[in-house]
């Protein structure tokens, strides 16, 4: 029966890039080989309603194969929606009720990509890596709380909850990727000061690690990882590391290679008992959204990575150098969101 | 009277950059203007006498007036030492003992540094902010905790803790230095996913900025900071955040202006009820402690914010004048660290 992919386009520019990586998808498979569901949510859904995500809809997108994410988030200048509202009421609540554990997060520097990186970085090897951010945990919980708010007195908390069933499957699940790769695993955590989760990440890092004697192991604190993103990127082949710091460490990750308007991600459940969700790195973009200006390359190199999880890797392989191509061709000229899907279709097409 | 400075020189190359930081101070104040003593803390003397800081040693600092600090950490390879008893045992007992709210860590890109920045973006404009980092709150205050130690059920938990009391104080402090500086301060945390801490530092943010109706004030979520930090580091001048953030964003803020050689920071009591702590970013780096190869810049830098915090502006402007010109006089062939030191010495002598 033909999978059905659930889009949920979003707000801002969330509508038009994710319209370029369906192009892709029927571009790669055949007009007839997803069916394509549209779902209504996001900042202008809860103006008109007060509606993030009801609980009916978390139910319909439960039945679907996969999901394709755009971007959400106010217009810009809109005060009326509280902070967190959309994060937490429905990307989070995605990734929560569908148990997305690995927030696969793929990032490599093309050829030719504008780089805010010295050469005398990008020269000192090829920069490929992937960092495996831990998706149902740490202090994206919602866990903490407040009292005596908007007192003098206010105490507000915030708790990040680790546990070892949930640090050991994504770790594995690390490991496992670096066999498929260059076989390097950098565990990156703050161990020194955050001792309790820490002795957590690096015992069970260990333990895992013991399955995979090929695997070479290192250990960044998230603070020094930053300065090698800065400095030596090409040393990193897989990263595994918390929910915070991984979102950190993959925007810088995607402004060192390129920019944002490449990043793809994968908010994947490898056990498979909920679909997985991909999306663009990149936020909706209010200030540029509806005019043709947002590079969907993120999008479509998300859909080529909903491809992979699907089973379908000639289809994944196919749009990724249909990608790549178009990336490397670049020239200075300024192509609209629709141009460049275009551009990207009809290599597609064509391979 | 003399004012005292407690020099921990610590581990690594920590003793080796903290003399050159007494010569700087030497030089420029005098031989008779600072009473020194050295105190023998780190990982050397825990692994002699099982002691990190004897709380007797604790009430000596407190009578000092101000803290010149190295480095601390083990020796290579040393896995006797359990992670996290220095920091928390040494470097977080004195910022929490001695009421360290204000951890300011300056960084500034000196022309002809080499920076793993490209051109195009170390063009866009001078680069010179200081980021005021909270220093006695946040996930740093050792709250959490485990259960089911070591077992498949273990969990982890790590407690950021955030009080109006404690993030008023240091944006407060953050939006007067802004008036010292350029008029703007930008609030970095992750408010839409951390809403009880994110709601409490923006309302506070927000009713200090009113009382500061000259000063530009600015918000990012600290995934995006880090993305401006590596494309457009000039667009900073106060930066003000939490515990955590801060140390991630100072070791990025380092590496893109030269790297940590150079990174000078202070742990700030602005109140005075403890003396303040003046240490280089950078760590021991046992890999080339002893062997005279350590910049001893950050530690001189650092002395020059501990003279500042004394209320001797003239002397710190003069070390602080002295380091610009031997950066920019800098040329590729290497110097000891004592070299170095000699010869930002003989610069604030001859000045
Ligand atoms: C929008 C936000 C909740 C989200 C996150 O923090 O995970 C985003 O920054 C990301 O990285 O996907
Ligand atoms: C050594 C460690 C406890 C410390 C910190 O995390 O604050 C260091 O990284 C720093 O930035 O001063």
């Amino acid at each position: 029966s033909t999978p059905t992919i659930a889009v949920i386009g979003g707000d801002g520019i969330g509508p038009e890039v994710t319209r370029e990586a369906v192009k892709a998808l029927t571009a790669v498979a055949g007009g007839d080989a997803f069916s394509f569901v549209d779902y209504d949510l996001g900042a202008e859904r809860w103006k008109r309603t007060g509606e993030v995500m009801p609980d009916s809809v978390l139910a319909e997108l439960d039945g679907a194969d996969a999901i394709l994410f755009g971007a959400v988030g106010a217009a810009p200048g809109d005060t009326t929606m509280p902070s967190g509202i959309l994060e937490r009421g429905l990307i989070l609540r995605i990734r929560f009720a569908f148990d997305h554990y690995v927030n696969l997060r793929p990032s490599r520097l093309y050829s030719g990509v504008p780089t805010p990186l010295a050469s005398s970085v990008t020269d000192r090897g090829e920069i490929d890596f992937v960092v495996v951010r831990e998706g149902t945990e740490g202090l994206y919980c919602g866990n903490g709380g407040v009292v005596r708010t908007g007192t003098v007195h206010e105490i507000a908390t915030e708790v990040s909850v680790n546990t070892a069933f949930g640090v050991e499957r994504v770790v594995r699940d690390a490991f496992e990727r670096a066999t498929r790769r260059r076989n390097k695993v950098t565990l990156v955590h703050k161990h020194n000061v955050l001792v309790n989760a820490g002795r957590l990440w690096s015992r069970v890092f260990d333990e895992v690690a013991a399955d995979y004697p090929q695997v070479q192991t290192d250990y960044l604190h998230v603070d020094a990882a930053t300065i090698f993103l800065a400095t030596d990127p090409a040393r990193f082949d897989v990263v595994v590391t918390d929910n915070l710091f991984g979102d950190i460490l993959t925007d810088l990750a995607a402004a060192v290679t390129g920019g944002i308007g490449l990043a793809a991600s994968g908010n994947v459940n490898p056990a498979r008992t909920h679909p997985s969700m991909f999306e663009p790195v990149h936020g909706s973009a209010p200030d540029i959204a509806g005019q043709q200006k947002a590079d969907p390359t993120a999008a479509i190199l998300s859909a080529a990575l909903l491809l992979e999880h699907l089973g379908r890797q000639a289809e994944a392989a196919r749009v990724t150098e249909a990608v790549t191509a178009d990336i490397e061709s670049r020239t200075a000229a300024p192509r609209t969101t629709t141009e460049i899907g275009d551009a990207i279709a009809t290599r597609i097409a064509g391979a």
